[in-house]
């Protein structure tokens, strides 16, 4: 079986903490929680439905800024809260009718794992936990938080020629 | 015909996440959202109307937090929530009178790019997306929000033999 | 006499301040205080108990974060406030009933020398003062607050060939 | 004349902006604003007056942060919205009866460079302005907010054979 290339992924997964996120949370009073999230980044997943690629979010806490920065990104599949990963990302595909092996999922800790092995590429920013940088196909040289995410997204639309400005100019269908 | 120098430069306009910000976006409880600026950049922007350079913000957002920089900052040419940087730059050189080729743009990511190949010197942060960095003519050694706005100015003031601290020392005109 | 090696370490005491978090401490209006804690080490704390190994928070300072950060990973044994490290230390040791010789103490500062220098194992992250590096027996790769305590618990882990996904998907005894 | 050397301060002023900070500035709604600070220079700030070395801060804007920040340390002498750093210094000399050439001043700006100028010893953090590293006698290798001050007050110690911890477990006198 000859692997996948991002020419045939149609949709990318994120995990949130760490791939969003450069990883950190801010604590302060009252229970108060904050959480970084990178204007590169953003670029990017603003990109994605522009070019006709899917986005999710899959994430294993469930914090309400997930929910915000979903509804600020229009990205309509989000899974919070999730214990199952794998389970979580068969949804999505279920959920789309992408299979698997056109879905790429980008994680950081072992906890994506089980996604990551499923997907049809797995992804990694390059300040991921050990464990997880072993077994990702592709590697970013980004951090996560800080471009990963965008990197990986640039990468797709290099694969496909798209020009990300004249991407960036075209309504979202 | 000869490609514009910083001596040549009257005006520099910056876009503000990435460049005058590190890019990042600080996001807590009831849709609270904080951004990091840097006071050597600030000792820049301060440094400009003293030298008898002006200076723009053009910024994609629309931030609160960009009229507050601007305000404390004293610069009175402010875009904000733009969708067309290369017509706010035509805009700000019919408001200055000075010519499009008098001027300086730094950004950092695509948005950027049409604002960037009209100005008289494009310039952009060392951590600038690839496509960004590709085109500039002026490619700095610092970060964004940590540096690479001071980095252009030390430049041109330094392109005018100016001392930076006789120039401190001036009354703003 | 042999040192002691990982595999006989049964109980892990961190320092907080440059430890669990990279040091910063965020100050605002009102008194207001923020520190950053990392997904990945969260990730490792929550490993510990489901690998059988103990861990406790030793702080100098009197922080509310201590607390929370303590209930959110279930951490029983918490000393705040504490001027003599080395005292909090043998009190673990007497509450849990394992020999200081069975117990690692990672610290980034001085006042963690004294603690480090009766655990069975001395640990920092690479960016510790140069007084704690030259002391630590066990100097990690990663900073404070940004995997050094992960990376710590990943090599506790690995002298016993446990899988830390396999661990994770163990119920917490 | 002989340069002065380490052993011959008894006096450390501390620009705080880039100094004691990381030359960041959170802003949020309302007008917050938000600065960060570190723990190993807060232990280095602390092992000052328990050694005989007075210190002050000397800051060019006007923040309640400064303030606090003094009233944590129990640092007394304290000089804010600073436009003459000189004068400024001279003052502290004529408050603590100690000679410019017995003090020592670290900045990170160019605002920072006269009073550089009159002390006896000038220190500056790794990532200062250009302007300054090349007049700073003393270039530290850590960074504004992340180690610098803790690194001239290691020095200072060092200088004289004091070991910290035992300087720690000293009296305030």
């Amino acid at each position: 079986m000859t692997p996948t290339t991002l020419l045939e992924i149609r949709a990318i997964a994120f995990d949130v903490d760490g791939v969003l996120t450069d990883g950190s949370v801010w604590w302060g009073p009252d229970d108060q929680e904050w959480k970084r999230f990178h204007f590169t980044d953003i670029m990017g997943i603003s990109l994605a439905p522009r070019a006709g690629l899917q986005v999710a979010l899959i994430s294993g806490e469930d914090s309400p800024l997930v929910t915000r920065y979903a509804k600020k990104m229009k990205i309509a599949h989000v899974h919070k809260g999730v214990r199952d990963k794998a389970a979580a990302l068969r949804q999505f595909s279920r959920d789309t009718g992408i299979p698997l092996e056109n879905i790429c999922f980008m994680g950081d800790d072992i906890n994506d794992l089980p996604a990551m092995a499923i997907a049809g590429i797995s992804a990694a920013p390059c300040n991921a936990n050990a464990a997880v940088l072993a077994k990702a196909v592709l590697r970013c040289t980004g951090k996560g938080g800080k471009g990963a995410v965008r990197e990986l997204i640039d990468a797709w639309l290099a694969a496909r020629n798209l020009d990300p400005l004249v991407v960036l100019q075209t309504e979202v269908p």
